[in-house]
């Protein structure tokens, strides 16, 4: 029987996750339109035998004052990500290549076409990391006054992935001959219409591009209220998720496990890699000291934007001492992270000022020594509580390769993670089945 | 003064415009989908100093009966162009790179993100083909049971590339200070949001990507119909247009560059490039006979099939001795296109298997020897009926390397051609300015 296999997948976000990265001397703040500074930071990781890179994404400026929207780097001026990642895939061979793509502001049929572009292109490497957008401002680039309610953006997502899925199984594995003694290029039985007519699309099919060499792009999501949760369970490969203390980890890992099983799934074929951010130094102290010169760069006016984007309320004008005000009637916004945020300030009385330390303070981030990560990594991967980790790097390059550098070799040594690349796709790197064909109903 | 400078474009299209070409022997038939051998072809057209490469589209398998669509390959298998132009921009470095995008079946926030995005990764080279899009078959991909009508598809076009337009200039190109011991990341003032109500679009902007390196991506338009051509004398640096004799092709020409003034624009800085299609070889009896090959290789049903596709009408059951049938009443298909086939069609007597035979005998493509191609480039650039050329290739790579193998020593011989790059951006291999940022009226 084969081992377990811990999966490791690379956050890259510009210039880093932390808000301040950007500012880091030495670093190039263009990094969010500098193609070969990413390119690098992704050999990288592939060199460490990391599963694969994932590329977040939003479809417009947040709204915040001036004075955080003029100090904010990555929201603001970054590449769109499913051309990078196609650009990435010219130049590395191993790694998957993750992007997200919205289900509220695109078109199934371009999503389809798309994703299945990237994983011809890279030989089997692509996932489409699936999300609904909860931002007005991502609202007004596209004809809407304001997102669409919670319950839509679920129910639209669930039917736009059963349609690029179905798009997807357009041609069957074997439908194409390509014979060049007989002029047929491919099987007329085996290339399938999709006739879909739903709630929010109508989609004839069939896709224009032969069936991907994985079958499907990997899936990941990163829903976290209960209909997050479910369309998760029944289309993720991989369940990206927040870091949380261990037995809360252990509650959600279970649940997404059990949910799987319950739509008719293997639980072992759904991978849930929470967040891990790390300031990663030989001791303690000097990961602290290293911490706190980049912390001194972090304006608390963008702190508190981040409480209040998360939190989806304006907090505008409030006393730093004061609770987070009550929840507008009819809120609309990301309903598991809001609930979250709330529930946390609640249970631990904490005040604006306290979620704008939490935040400034890396949100969780493990600021320690090689062991100090790689024990938390093994203790959440062996105790129920994860399959790997969605790692992302406050600023880079140096956290980036101070984990490729001083975490990974760590991982290895204890067994925990690979040596070298078994496989060529990104499934077979996850240990995921590559999905049979089905034909339309 | 710079001598004037002849424009070529490649237009790569799988394994070759010509139906048959996935057909030849020894050439790859899975083209549409095999990067590295399309790589390959770009790199050959980037050492003979080609302007760009252009990448069509289609959004959908186009409505044939099975016998023909079993027996295309380009339309019904190839991948998605934008992602395929990324890949490229990682492994090229001069070539302009241009690909398709449409008006009717994308958001206007989206194709300003990718072709921005397409313009920082390529340091400048990327160029956008606008297209209305005139297939059923399409619109039953986007939630429409037949495509628009001409004159909404048209005004649909029109305000969709304002409003993309309007995106890329959403930051002025001074507007990012990326200052890193300020914190300040840009200047709040030259940040522009579009604010854009219109008949088709509400998009607020701005879009989150710094300007592109071109100002703009370069706008290529094919227009042909009057709104066509209206929109691109309006709106394209780079027209691309059928092949047409001398005297039609010089009234084009001017009309074009006529209607480039009357919209206040340099004529000079509306490009012309009729398609041109070669089989080259040193001898005309050798380039026939390697033509003849590939002819006997075309089913005359995907040459039916072609001619009823261009004409916008079933030729199913109709006798090849007949003329094309009556137009239905209020035909909808590219106006254009429908328009030229019917008046030739009735100019020259022809039947439905006269046209089949045009199809079948290479549509107008040159077969002859370097000097037979290089005499029509000649004439046509130099008596005001092209800027350049856009150059098909009936099959890759046989056509393609003649092409640049045997054409372009020819071109440079006679002074016409350029024998190095001397600009880095696509606009500069055209000769044509960078547009200053407009801020939103």
């Amino acid at each position: 029987m084969t081992r377990r296999q811990l999966h490791l997948n690379g956050f890259l976000k510009g210039a880093g996750e932390y808000h301040a990265g950007w500012r880091v001397p030495g670093n190039p703040p263009d990094a969010g339109v500098n193609f070969p500074f990413l390119a690098e930071q992704v050999r990288r990781l592939e060199a460490a035998t990391f599963d694969s890179v994932f590329l977040p994404d939003l479809l417009g400026v947040p709204d915040d004052p001036p004075e955080v929207t003029e100090r904010v780097a990555w929201s603001n001026d970054t590449l769109e990500p499913t051309t990078v990642l196609a650009a990435l895939s010219a130049v590395t061979s191993r790694i998957g290549l993750v992007a997200t793509a919205s289900t509220s502001y695109h078109q199934p049929y371009t999503v389809a076409r798309v994703f299945a572009s990237l994983d011809h292109l890279s030989k089997g490497r692509a996932g489409w990391n699936v999300v609904t957008s909860l931002n007005d401002a991502e609202a007004r680039n596209f004809g809407l006054g304001t997102h669409l309610p919670h319950a839509v953006r679920y129910r639209r997502a669930e039917e736009f992935f059963d349609v690029v899925a179905g798009l997807w199984d357009s041609f069957d594995d074997d439908a194409v001959w390509a014979d060049q003694t007989t002029g047929r290029f491919f099987d007329p039985a085996k290339l399938h219409w999709l006739h879909h007519h739903g709630e929010f699309f109508d989609v004839a099919g069939p896709l224009n591009i032969r069936r991907p060499p994985q079958g499907r792009p990997v899936i990941a999501q990163a829903g976290s209220s209960s209909p997050g949760r479910a369309l998760a369970a029944r289309i993720a490969d991989v369940v990206f998720t927040r870091a949380l203390p261990l037995i809360d980890a252990q509650a959600y890992y279970a649940s997404v496990k059990d949910q799987a099983a319950g739509f008719g799934r293997d639980p072992d074929q759904v991978l849930v890699l929470p967040e891990l951010a790390t300031v990663v130094a030989p001791t303690r102290a000097e990961a602290e000291d290293r911490f706190a010169v980049v912390r001194d760069l972090l304006d608390p006016r963008v702190a508190l934007a981040d409480v209040a984007y998360w939190a989806g309320v304006d907090l505008g004008g409030l006393p730093l001492d004061a609770p987070l005000p009550p929840l507008p009637a009819g809120s609309n916004r990301s309903a598991g992270a809001q609930a979250e945020i709330y529930a946390q300030a609640e249970r631990d009385s904490l005040t604006i000022g306290d979620l704008v330390r939490i935040v400034a303070d890396g949100d969780g981030a493990i600021i320690g020594t090689p062991a100090d990560v790689a024990d938390h990594i093994e203790e959440h991967f062996t105790q129920g509580a994860a399959d790997g980790f969605n790692v992302s790097f406050p600023w880079q390059p140096e956290t980036l390769v101070d984990f490729t550098e001083l975490v990974v070799p760590e991982l290895r040594r204890r067994g925990l993670f690979r040596t070298a690349y078994t496989g060529a796709t990104l499934r077979e790197h996850l240990g995921l089945d590559r999905p049979p064909s089905h034909r339309p109903a």
